[in-house]
């Protein structure tokens, strides 16, 4: 068994407002298994279509998964959908009846007569308890193929793949499985990378273990997604292990992470580890790195506050920064941009100060500093330990932000990060 | 023509870490024409999956859209998928080489020959100009259904959409019409809403011109999209116009937009429009109000700035809020949410000010003050018009602070929309 389909029945996921998002968890469960997904299919609540739709994933895949269409409605066609393509009865099953009663009677109500749909089960299939709705799934094997049957609710369909699905599909997909790794990257585009990791992990492609590689690039990072399949899982790890390895030190200190840490999370764990702490000030940005650098739990430990500085008042006043800086420089400027790090380290008492001023647009660019001009400042342990830089960024003001953002961040890292800190 | 299908191509659609949302933008486009959508799939590069998909598509669906596959490398599979499908010759289309020869010397390059493939075009078909890729789109009317075949960037393929797909459809759909309208809640659940609106709603579905109705939730916020179909313009608007208007007096003040504005713009519309200026000061948002109110275009004229005041020592020093509050009441308190909001409208001299103090987990709550335990206090344009609200807002610590957020705009919204001032 080495192909499968994923069908989400449900006409409201036919419409502009939703899309089927159980399918990437079920595809990643299904590739840890070593199981292609080869084509996956949103179908309305219409029997003929939803028939049709099985019928064709029947012909070709070996594993077909389904979400959705198993509640107690007439809209819930995917039980009887499932009967009629594998030609079985559907038979109500008194334990599955017996288990949803129990589910009204605990809150203190009685079962209406409509669930009673969902304790039918065609001949041949196994119920697969579900403990956070009424809904039971369905396994059910076919003509040498399987068919798994799951409700929609991401909450309902999740534990049960884990609890029921994994391990039966386990036992019939053999010892094999996938390992991956994840390399994270900031600070270079996604070509860059490409240049350099593309000569490393085309040689894996045909090595006797064989690591497959995906580069995805968000605004401001890249991954390197590595995964090899096999049997021996300390083979495999170790093959990984290997390949992180060659591929980190190519790329050098780009890579922020190798395990899944995301960019935030690094720089708290350095300012922990080298009991520092730090404040920004925030002006194009508006308040988003701090936004970012909260979201980290327990940040009140290493951030001690800012000070969003959007009226110049605010940086001269509350930031220290000079108007004869403001009026010689202009406020997007590096000596403004030193200042404001410097003035909010000060002023909040932090081990690190980092100052962001740029013009995120629509308006305010200039010939000389376009829309996408962001100056960014990190200084500290001590205020002569000054690192800033002007960048160019692309896109418009919500990229412009993310990017200043992420830029700002990297920057702390490295910063905290270095030798002297370390 | 009332039914479509959309097939997306392309084996990385299938991977755990993409999906497809062409088919989001396609799906109102066609409902815009009243076209139903009945299912969509994402088929991998792979030719006897995708043939079965348009076959089965082409046997249910009057419409078939495909997107991506169109490329030039061996695994761009749609045109021939297409052409086999159709049972069409493919002949190579001269203006179409043209046309991308021409496109790579602007560049100055000669055009490689791999991209002859995409001049090659099944008899009958025309093609569809495409001007930001190398790759045409297909048009084709086979067996009384409609093939339309676009690329997959959506850059590329929504002008394309616009530009040439949607008249030849609405040639072909007639003079039928959807007609849509939105109305933005704020401050009420999901379920007290369509209590309140299920009512009014549900006698439209058997109106002379229905209404259809869709309710979607996200945190803290509740949508009514409504629309209607059919061919008098003007009467589908005043049918929509009246039951727009019929919902917004029933659910009163909680209504803030009915014009697709988002809610940090009604807000930025309402300052602007008194004149007014907003800073606020975030511990546990930490900055996140400050980044919803600054992703607004223009907002340094109505916001002053904010701070972050995560450590106890920065309110104190930096917002005036009183040692002795903060230890006779606790961080997370009432009185000091109103000190903050006090002090952070004095130190950045705006019209109001805004406090958020609160407990967004995952450690730090008490029994008294558990996870989720929020306080938001506006102040303004006086020191004494203060509105304070503690609440507890559900979930992990990112829809926490989402929730605070939220709440906090929405009384922002309250407050410079109240009478007094507007």
């Amino acid at each position: 068994l080495r192909s499968a389909e994923i069908l989400a029945v449900g006409s409201e996921l036919l419409t502009p407002f939703r899309t089927d998002t159980n399918s990437l968890l079920i595809t990643s469960r299904l590739n840890d298994l070593g199981v292609e997904v080869i084509a996956k299919s949103v179908v309305a609540d219409h029997a003929a279509t939803l028939q049709a739709a099985l019928r064709l994933a029947l012909s070709r895949a070996d594993i077909v998964v389904t979400s959705g269409g198993l509640g107690p409605t007439d809209d819930d066609l995917t039980r009887d959908a499932i009967a009629a393509v594998a030609g079985r009865e559907q038979v109500e099953q008194p334990s599955v009846v017996a288990a949803i009663e129990a589910r009204f009677a605990s809150r203190g109500w009685k079962m209406p007569e409509n669930n009673r749909r969902q304790a039918m089960v065609p001949v041949g299939a196994d119920t697969l308890d579900n403990p956070n709705g009424t809904a039971p799934g369905l396994w059910l094997r076919h003509d040498g193929r399987v068919i798994v049957a799951l409700p929609g609710p991401p909450r309902e369909m999740t534990p049960m793949w884990d609890t029921h699905v994994a391990p039966r599909l386990a036992a019939l997909t053999g010892a094999g499985m996938l390992r991956r790794r994840l390399i994270k990257i900031a600070g270079r585009g996604e070509s860059h990378v490409d240049e350099i990791a593309a000569p490393i992990y085309r040689r894996w492609t045909t090595a006797p273990v064989p690591i497959a590689t995906t580069i995805l690039a968000s605004p401001g990072q890249v991954e390197l997604h590595l995964s090899a399949y096999g049997e021996d899982r300390a083979a495999l790890d170790q093959v990984l292990d290997q390949a992180v390895s060659e591929l980190t030190t190519a790329l050098g200190s780009a890579v922020y992470s190798t395990d899944g840490r995301d960019l935030e999370q690094v720089v708290a764990d350095r300012l922990l580890a080298l009991g520092a702490t730090v404040a920004a000030a925030e002006s194009c940005t508006g308040g988003l790195l701090m936004g970012r650098l909260t979201s980290v739990p327990g940040s009140s430990r290493w951030l001690t506050g800012g000070i969003v500085a959007y009226d110049n008042s605010v940086k001269v006043n509350d930031l220290d920064v000079a108007d004869s800086t403001l009026s010689e420089h202009g406020a997007v400027s590096e000596p403004v941009a030193v200042a404001m790090a410097r003035g909010v380290r000060r002023r909040m008492r932090a081990t690190f100060g980092i100052g962001i001023t740029g013009i995120a647009g629509p308006d305010g660019g200039t010939d000389a500093k376009p829309v996408g001009t962001v100056v960014i400042c990190v200084c500290g342990p001590n205020d002569d330990e000054v690192v800033v830089k002007t960048v160019r960024l692309p896109g418009e003001r919500a990229m412009v932000r993310r990017l200043s953002v992420q830029t700002a961040l990297d920057m702390l890292r490295r910063a905290c990060g270095s030798p002297d800190y370390n």
